[in-house]
């Protein structure tokens, strides 16, 4: 028998990726974890002059001295003088059946839908990811990987005039065979009013100019900064999610693993391996929860905001728990410098954010929670096991703490698949770092649990073709488990600790 | 060879509908056609007795004598004392792109999710339907045919007491399989703000007492019955097109049918068949099309709604057009007698509602149109090819005439596929009734065209596992198709004339 009879190229046409192989591709790019067209040893001196060129200076000012923004008299809203930007306004929230059944807070209403978009090409047969040293006010340290694009909508619909946002012509009109990624996702739910990002992922067609502060990199060499704190930033790791990496011939073509923990996860990344639950019972569950789930979230005027009080620094929750907003000036700059101001969110205390892990059958299952969060577009979306501010559950009923946090705060160190420290979106949130682990374990949870199902990798990634489905902080941590696949580094173990 | 080796049970099981079978289940239920519980022979006595039982007497009474709902003095609404059923409200609609730019309109705001839900059961191992003969006030004939239930959140969670629903308890609890279809769709987006129910089909595990007014049908019997005018209500059909039926095995099951036009069909069911468009592309186009249109709908008074007035009869557009909200008195029965008032929504003119469709490469794909209504969620849904009441267009530039609309009123008889007077839901909308038709044609869209695509079954079989991907008149069609897979009465010809 030839190898073609053995493995027929058959594959659901209408279902598939637009090319027959996008999966291969990607775990192709993956395995090239020592790069392509950049070298891997060369990349931290390349990173280390543009964080020297990119610069941002960032000073907290008072909420009313702001350039250019305003407080509402009549809300105490707090908006840009052209409407433009985003509005920090009030929510009342209630949730009858929640452990908090009823809450206020800050949040940030931003309607339009951007772009983020990462370029990628094949070099020599390799996919790269053109991505970019961006520097964002809000990172603690200064420069992180972003990707290709991070475009507003006013930028992609060319509303205003200004500087054209370098390559976003090609995700414009990304020729006739399509992106090989495009779905709306959502971000922060606690802290954004229904906003969402266009994730894209366009392959150019013709030759491409490397601008400044731009370098093509395998997913590979992506995989493995992953594991170093504060380096690919949210916007990148959300894209790199929805990149379609299960398929039926992975392990043919790039395993079997030798370790137990990779063979389940590249079994699970076998739609023809068996799953806990089948989709449609996923399926079934996401809307049993989304239809059981009663939220009612209001925005309301800022000013008196229940529990909330406002001083001329900053407005906090009168425990002095979970964020504050403040106010930034910012100068930032590579080739040229920009100046201005914006308010911001800052969190209290370092989050996590946590998958468990375990293999049922061989086959590696993710626990996924069905969680609430007041800014979804949909009541529920599908969380990582732990999601949390610690801090944020002190002053709390003991019934509010979340299940598993013990297991992911101390866990067994040679069980801890992956684990660094990773920054939300700096244009927004300011040092806002969440502990992004990965922990196998032998728990379970019952069939029928009504907040928590083991999946498969295959079908997160199906889920992730749609929006909605996995909240941004779940898809980080699916591109943290991709970089999982391939052999790299040994896996953290006793010897590096975790930082609890 | 084994028939086993040639045809491996080899199936995405993370993909795959919860019994392995699934979709051949439901093909070999629309095979009975002849029936298997109920005699086909017999359904139409059964049904006139039905008819006969269950009443409704409706009478049409001025809006301010509707007992138990009044108009809000300071915005004109109309809304039940108890706050409870729904609301007819004003709505203003920014759509800056759109053939009219803005316009004004009532509509019902109805925020709760029902279920609709359809218990099925294998009796001699061909699947059975449990259906009602419904009465609805709305029904131009009274009785038709409907979902085993339909039911409001109040009755699903038992907020309220009141008699309990008969089967409801099947579709709370539906076991450890979970059920083979549960999704939220959305309804009429011209005339509900973001309404959606729950479809949902369950298999029943033990016995089923079958109560007075209820039958099992197979689904070949509601195949034949949808080819006759007002009999199977809308409620059923959305249920019924989210059941799966694209499977790689049909053709060797069930086929290959003889007439080209069957055998394009069973084609399009293959998930490996070539499609026009790939999956990522067909999602791309409609992110594309929720991303590029701007609609900004807001809730405003009833009263003083810019073009539309209130008589004591009813609330009209001042052209005539579109529809009117009318006020009607009901008795309807059948064991017990109920009373009541309520507001409904009166349509002018008997609409349109058509499927253009066309083999390429011996695939049948269907013409689908990204259509923006204002009441949905998501902006935009994909619609039927052809989706209006002509009489709607008449006041109305020649630039916003629907696009295909001469091809469906004036088609060849020769190669219309399916065609009949359907009713939508009886419970809001007072003999509502579109014509829905499958035209075959030889027509072509360029392949980038902004608002229409061509897809198989397959595809759209796919997306209707996931919410406010196709919108209520869609789903209706696709039920339509679905009856066209088994061999049948003819299709109608020359003989039959269409009514245009």
């Amino acid at each position: 028998m030839t190898e073609a009879t053995t493995h027929p190229a058959r594959r659901p046409r209408g279902s598939a990726p637009p090319r027959a192989a996008t999966p291969l591709r990607v775990a192709a790019s993956a395995y090239a974890r020592e790069g392509g067209l950049t070298a891997h040893s060369t990349f931290h001196d390349w990173y280390a002059e543009a964080g020297e060129r990119a610069f941002a200076r960032v000073e907290r000012v008072p909420l009313d001295e702001l350039d250019g923004w305003e407080t509402d008299p009549g809300t105490g809203n707090l908006r840009h003088h052209t409407g433009g930007f985003f509005t920090v306004e009030g929510l009342e929230v209630r949730m009858p059946a929640g452990a908090v059944p009823a809450w206020s807070q800050p949040i940030i209403n931003q309607p339009e839908v951007g772009v983020l978009g990462i370029l990628v090409k094949e070099f020599d047969g390799v996919l790269h990811c053109l991505m970019q040293a961006k520097v964002e006010p809000g990172n603690a340290n200064g420069v992180q990987i972003s990707p290709t694009v991070q475009a507003t909508r006013s930028n992609y619909t060319r509303v205003h005039g200004g500087r054209p946002v370098p390559y976003l012509d090609l995700f414009r009109d990304p020729g006739p065979r399509g992106p090989l990624v495009d779905v709306r996702q959502s971000e922060q739910g606690s802290a954004f009013h229904h906003k969402r990002n266009r994730n894209m992922v366009v392959e150019a067609d013709g030759d491409v100019e490397v601008h400044d502060g731009f370098r093509w990199l395998t997913l590979g060499q992506l995989h493995r900064l992953l594991a170093e704190d504060d380096l690919i930033n949210m916007d990148a790791r959300t894209v790199l999610s929805c990149l379609p990496f299960a398929h039926e011939e992975l392990a043919r073509e790039f395993g079997p693993p030798a370790d137990a923990f990779r063979a389940a996860l590249f079994r699970s990344c076998d739609p023809y391996a068996e799953a806990r639950h089948p989709m449609s019972a996923v399926l079934s569950w996401i809307t049993e929860a989304r239809t059981r789930t009663v939220v009612r979230a209001r925005r309301v005027p800022l000013a008196g905001l229940p529990g909330w009080h406002r001083t001329p620094e900053r407005i906090s929750h009168s425990t002095g728990a979970f964020f504050d907003v403040i106010g930034v000036r910012v100068e930032a700059g590579g080739r040229e410098v920009a100046r201005w101001s914006q308010p911001m969110i800052e969190p209290h205390g370092t989050g996590v954010v946590a998958f468990l892990t375990r293999s049922i059958d061989g086959v590696l299952h993710v626990l996924m929670n069905a969680r609430v969060e007041a800014g979804y577009i949909d009541v529920v979306e599908l969380a990582p096991t732990v999601q949390c501010t610690p801090a944020s559950y002190e002053h709390l009923p003991r019934s509010a703490r979340p299940r598993f946090l013990d297991e992911v705060e101390h866990p067994d160190p040679a069980r801890v698949r992956f684990h660094s420290v990773l920054s939300e979106e700096g244009g927004r949130f300011h040092h806002a770092r969440n502990r992004y682990l990965i922990v196998d374990t032998d728990l379970d949870v019952p069939p029928d649990d009504p907040d928590y199902r083991w999946m498969t990798a295959h079908q997160l990634v199906e889920l992730l073709r749609h929006s909605h489905y996995l909240n941004i902080q779940a898809r980080s941590l699916v591109a943290c488990l991709q970089s999982l696949l391939m052999p790299g580094e040994p896996a953290p173990t006793a010897e590096r600790k975790v930082r609890t």
